[in-house]
C-alpha cells in the first residue's frame, strides 16, 4: 500500500539498517565495549560546555512565547540571522545580510529545500563519488536526476575532465562536500577554481545557470592547520548548507543553514522560494530554542584534537597493518582499500571481529569501506589487534 | 531560475506573506497594542513551567553525547516513544506500543512523512472545506491531487452525502481536523462512525485502502466538556499527526508525532516507509531535546480556560454586534461569515480599523473570515469597539 517511490527506498536502507540491529545485537551478546562500530557519524564528542550554559541563559532571559513561538519568518529569528551572517563575514571575508541566511532543520533539511526550489523533474544534479549516499535519495524527492563522477582513487580530488563532459543543458544542481564524506578529503583551492571556471564556459554555453551546493556540515573538522576554502568567493551561483550537527555535536537537535548570497542568479526569488520550501516541506521553521543556542555559541568549537587523536591512531595502525588509505585533512573519516574486490565481502569479514564498517558502494564507490572514526579513544585502540587478525586473513 | 512548482507556490503564498508585512508595517505607525493581529495561529499563552524545569532537570541528568545525538532509530528515543504510547493507551484505551509511534518535526513534518509514504502521483487526498490550506502543498509535494468538500456552512460537520460520492478508486488519503482550523468545529462521534462506514464500503467496492489521516494539533483544545473521539478506535485505516505545537505552546520547536497503529493495511512497510521518509526528506529525527521534554511533560497541559475566555469574550463581542457565526467547541479559531459575498473586501475593510483576519478562500470556503483568538485578552476587549466601527459600515 505504500508508495512505488518508497517501496524501492525502504528496500535499499534495509542494508544500513540491518547493520544497525547487527551493531544492537553484538552489543547484547559481547557488551557494547567489544563491538567496534565505525558505521554511524553520530560524534562522541559533547556538545561545549557553552551549549548548556547557553541553554540555562535563554531559558532566564527571553519570553517562553517569543522563545518557543513560530518565527516571525520562516527563515528563523532575525537576529540570529544576522548573527551568523555577521559571523561568516568576519571569518571568510563575505559581505552576507541577515536575508542571505536561512535557518534549516540542519543541512540534510537545507538541501532538501534548496533542491525543491530548485529542480524541476529530469533536472541533472552531479556529485562527485564517493557521495554522501543521501543525495541520491534528495534528488530523488524532487524528480531530479543524480549523475555521477566517478572516483579518483589517487587522491580522490573530483575528476574535473569527466566533469566537464557531464555537464548538459539540464545540469541544474552540482554538489560538493568538502571536507568530503566518506573519503576526509578537501578540495583544494586549485580544485575549487577549476571547478568554477567550468561552471561558469558552461553555463555561457548553454546558457542556464548552474548552482554550486556547498553541503559544509564538516567545514571546521580540518586538520594540520589545513585551508577549507569558502566557496562563494569563488562562484558567483553558490548555495551554501551548513550544520551545528558536528561543530558543536548537535545532530539529534537538527539545526543548520543556508547561505543565498545575493551575487547567485535570482537570488531574490531564489531565497522567497526556500523560505516557502522551508514551510510547505514541513520543517516551518528551525526549532527556535536550538536557533537561540547557535547565536549564543558561534564562536564555540568542538574538540578537534579528540578526532585528530583517533585519526593518528586509526591511520597509522591501519597503514601498519598492511591496509591502504589516503590520510585525511578533515571529517571523521578514513576511506580505506578493500584488501579484495568485493567490499562487501570485507565487510563481513570484519564483522566476524565484531568490527562494524560501511561498504563503499553505499557512496558509490565499491571497493572501498568507510571508518567513522568518532567514536572514543578506547574503541579506537582496542579494535587495532582485530584489525590484525582481519588483515592477518588477507596476507 | 526557480522550479516551476515553486514559483507558483511562491506566488500563492505572497498573500499571507503581505499580511504579516502589513502587520508589522502598521506596529511601526500604530504601536503594537493599537494592532489586533488576528491572523496567525501562534499561541499567546506560554509553555507550561514544567517545561522550564523539564529542560532543567534534563540538562542536569542526561548525557550530552545522548541528548544531542541522532536517535539509534529515526522515529525517535525509544524510552520517549513507549512513554508516549502508554499515555495515549491510559487516555484512549488504546493498544498501541513504542513502534507505532514516530516522533516528527512537528504535525506538519508529520503529515508530509505519511504522505510521501503512501502517495503516488495521482492519487486522491481528500479535505473537507473549510481546511488548512497547506494540505494543498502538502498533497501537491508528493503529486497527489486534493479533492475538496464542499462547505456546510450549517453546522461545519463535513458534508458526508458528498464525501461518498467524491471517494474514486483513486482515494488514497482523506485528511480530518477536529478540533478543525479554522472553523473550531469538533466532529461529532456520529460523524467520525459515518464516515467509517462510507471509507469501508468505497473500500470494499474498490479493493482499495483509504487512509484516514487524523491531524490533531488542537486535540487537548476543547471547551464545554466536549469529547474528541480518538479516530484510530473508529477506523482501522487511521494515521494520527499529532503536535505539541498548541497543547504545550512550542509551535517553533517543531515536536509532534505520528501514530500508525497495528490495524493499519500494510502496518509493519508504512512504520518502515515513514522511518525512511523522516530520514530523506531531511528531517532525520524530531528535535532530540524536545523529544525528551515532551516525555517529561505527557501530563501537562496548556491554560485552557485563557483561550475560552478569550472565546466566550470575541464571540459573544461579535454576535452582539451583528456578526454571523457558529460557537466553536475547539482550537482558537472564530469563522465569522463575512457581511459582503467577497470576504477580501471585508479583509480590507477590517483593516482599515488595523484589523487583521485571514480570508475563507485561503481555506477553501469563500464568504468566510478567520480570527485566531490566541492573542492577549486586552486585544481582544480592545479590538470590539473597532469591530463595532467595522460593523457599522454594513448595517
Amino acid at each position: 500500500m505504500i508508495s512505488k517511490k518508497m517501496e524501492n527506498m525502504v528496500a535499499n536502507s534495509s542494508a544500513i539498517r540491518a547493520m544497525f540491529e547487527e551493531g544492537n545485537r553484538l552489543a547484547g551478546i559481547y557488551g557494547a565495549e567489544n563491538v567496534y562500530d565505525f558505521s554511524l557519524g553520530n560524534p562522541n564528542v559533547p556538545a561545549p560546555e557553552a551549549v548548556k550554559a547557553a541553554i540555562r541563559g535563554i531559558l532566564d532571559e527571553e519570553d517562553p512565547v517569543v522563545l518557543h513561538g513560530y518565527t516571525n519568518s520562516n527563515a528563523g529569528y532575525q537576529d540570529v540571522r544576522q548573527a551568523v551572517a555577521d559571523s561568516l563575514n568576519a571569518r571568510f571575508q563575505t559581505a552576507f545580510d541577515a536575508k542571505n541566511i536561512i535557518m534549516t532543520v540542519g543541512a540534510a533539511g537545507g538541501l532538501n529545500v534548496i533542491l525543491k526550489s530548485l529542480l524541476n523533474p529530469g533536472d541533472e544534479v552531479i556529485a562527485f563519488a564517493p557521495y554522501f549516499g543521501e543525495y541520491r535519495s534528495y534528488t530523488s524527492n524532487y524528480d531530479g536526476v543524480l549523475v555521477e563522477i566517478s572516483p579518483n582513487t589517487v587522491d580522490f580530488q573530483p575528476k574535473l575532465d569527466e566533469f566537464q563532459e557531464k555537464i548538459t543543458s539540464k545540469t541544474k544542481v552540482v554538489i560538493v562536500n568538502t571536507p568530503n564524506n566518506p573519503t576526509g578529503v578537501v578540495y583544494s583551492l586549485e580544485t575549487i577554481k577549476k571547478m568554477a571556471a567550468i561552471m561558469e564556459a558552461k553555463q555561457k554555453e548553454f546558457g542556464t545557470e548552474i548552482y554550486l551546493v556547498s553541503d559544509e556540515p564538516y567545514r571546521e573538522l580540518a586538520y594540520d592547520g589545513v585551508e577549507v576554502p569558502y566557496l562563494t568567493k569563488y562562484y558567483a551561483n553558490t548555495v551554501v548548507g551548513y550544520s551545528y550537527s558536528k561543530s558543536l555535536s548537535l545532530p539529534g537537535e537538527r539545526i543548520g543553514y543556508l547561505v543565498i548570497p545575493d551575487e547567485a542568479a535570482d537570488s531574490e526569488k531564489l531565497i522567497s522560494a526556500a523560505n516557502v520550501a522551508n514551510r510547505i516541506l514541513g520543517f516551518v521553521n528551525a526549532p527556535t530554542l536550538q536557533q537561540k543556542i547557535v547565536k549564543k555559541c558561534l564562536n564555540e568549537k568542538t574538540d578537534i584534537s579528540y578526532y585528530d587523536r583517533n585519526r593518528e591512531t586509526l591511520y597509522n595502525g591501519l597503514k601498519e597493518l598492511g591496509f591502504e588509505c589516503i590520510k585525511p585533512e578533515g571529517a571523521f573519516y578514513l576511506f580505506v582499500k578493500s584488501p579484495v574486490a568485493d567490499e562487501k565481502e570485507f565487510c563481513a569479514a570484519a564483522k566476524k571481529y565484531n568490527i562494524l564498517i560501511v561498504p563503499g558502494s553505499s557512496f558509490g564507490c565499491p571497493g572501498y569501506v568507510r571508518l567513522a572514526y568518532c567514536v572514543s579513544y578506547e574503541t579506537i585502540v582496542n579494535s587495532l589487534p582485530k584489525f590484525a587478525d582481519l588483515a592477518a586473513e588477507y596476507k
